[in-house]
């Protein structure tokens, strides 16, 4: 069975069946985040990153291009963070393109996390630059993070791309940072937290995005670190896949996220970042080989917590 | 007197101050948005933009320092919006990168809509993308616009880049779009709806970046398309500069935003784009001369509405 990937557009397999393919084919749940940190990488990409953003940009594709070779039999796509490319201007936009080309020809599904929201106008601009095909080129990504607050118009540009292209997107609905709940956790007048409301949001986004699997191609992003709300967000929405954040470097562990798979094994997704890619910080290893070990390590936990 | 711009950072003059002196030495609290959608380009430009996304990116370029030099007498800052950028690629980056230099050199603030928000790590990098010198070269922007979703510490290393660079952010409270009740007016357990919560972070976040003409740094958006909510947004936030869009192609007119200037002639910035930019398809003129008109028919009437 091979991977179907986003080059098929003319199929327009949902993503949320593209995805529940993979998962079920590669036994994994695990993305891995593409957070590259210039102060971070290997020493060996370091100096070479010294020299000005085009060589910075330079060292970044290569490391993630090498991060995408160590983990690519354990993870079943990677979450490039737009922020970290941004950061290096027009250099930095490139190297996103070929990061994520490279990891769609590795057979990985790419998220992009750009948690984009704005009016409808606008995020058809958006859509275009990161849902639908390029010219020529397939999308930038099979999947957009996209932040919820400005309301239905500002998703349906988004929503239109995962009819016509099998896209699919992660809306954030709980957080996994400090401040989540700033906002996220305000008490409405009927007695639900804000982020609950969202959950409804979400789920009337996703209701015609059903796929054969059951699941539909609107996701939810809900942090790892508050495993209470899990099960909590996993109840609210039963056809969304949950993206989780947090495992790793945030705190969260495998069995914290059990509770996010009772729709299925490819219902929630497990994201870790710098406790991969960066994993070769508390080692001796190649940063390769110490990325792939983490990779496979918590690859194999999370299956295994997941119970399927 | 001359105009203080982003490449005196060693002054850091706050964000606030340099555009309070801005408004008042040219008379203006006009802010032109640079929406550069290529299908509404002018057909001298069009067609070149016809030929591959570097070629359109080329085009976008051109046509926005066009439209920099048609309006720059009337407007106090242009606000690309970054969407219409990024859909062009790493070249369409590099075309933003650009023209905001272009109109940094005009003597323009340059407010990047970005409305970026991501935990605190991300942020960062958002921060030094739009907001932090890089390298020999100045900051991209002058101010950013943010979305609130994710809380405080997804907001903070935008207040570190107020705080050490001059810069300043606009952060959404209540947008113009046909969505934004879905969420942002949703009813707390205290009567208030979302966004007047909301309006209260903003008014903490920026509570430490007052100016010296009683104005912070940190803004908020407000949509212009609902005029009660802008007496009721400038009472929530007296000391906020609040950044109205919605005039002109979205419906709002000049004497809908009159009250959102009782704080001062700096107070409140009203953003047109499309009805400025794409002018010219509604006139026999050329595109330049079509937009310069109407931004200054526009200032003209925002500053006799403000009453300052």
């Amino acid at each position: 069975m091979s991977a179907i990937t986003r080059d098929e557009q003319t199929t327009t397999v949902p993503f949320s069946d593209r995805l529940a393919e993979a998962v079920e084919r590669k036994r994994t749940q695990l993305v891995v985040g593409l957070d590259p940190r210039v102060d971070l990488l290997p020493v060996e990409l370091r100096g070479e990153a010294g020299r000005g953003r085009a060589a910075a940009a330079g060292a970044v594709e290569r490391f993630c291009k090498g991060i995408v070779d160590a983990v690519a039999p354990y993870v079943v796509a990677v979450k490039p963070q737009v922020a970290f490319f941004e950061a290096l201007g027009g250099d930095g936009w490139l190297a996103l393109e070929a990061v994520s080309r490279y990891a769609s020809e590795a057979g990985l599904l790419v998220i992009a996390d750009a948690k984009r929201g704005d009016i409808g106008s606008t995020a058809r601009a958006y859509a275009a630059a990161f849902l639908e095909p390029r010219g020529v080129e397939p999308p930038l990504a099979d999947a957009l993070t996209v932040n919820p607050y400005l309301g239905t118009d500002s998703i349906d540009p988004y929503l239109a791309a995962c009819r016509r292209y099998g896209a699919g997107i992660f809306c954030l609905v709980r957080t996994s940072n400090a401040g989540a709940g700033d906002l996220q956790d305000a008490v409405l007048s009927n007695g639900e937290p804000v982020w609950r409301h969202v959950a409804g949001l979400v789920e009337r986004w996703g209701a015609d995005l059903i796929g054969e699997r059951g699941m539909s191609s609107v996701g939810a992003v809900v942090g790892a670190t508050v495993p209470r709300l899990i099960g909590d967000a996993r109840r609210s929405m039963p056809q969304q896949t949950i993206l989780l954040p947090g495992v790793g470097a945030q705190g969260a562990t495998p069995a914290d996220v059990a509770r996010a798979f009772t729709s299925g094994p490819a219902s929630a997704l497990v994201n870790a970042s710098r406790s991969v890619i960066f994993a070769y910080r508390d080692t001796e290893d190649d940063w390769r080989a110490a990325a792939g070990a983490e990779a496979a390590r918590l690859s194999a936990d999370i299956w295994a917590a997941a119970g399927w």
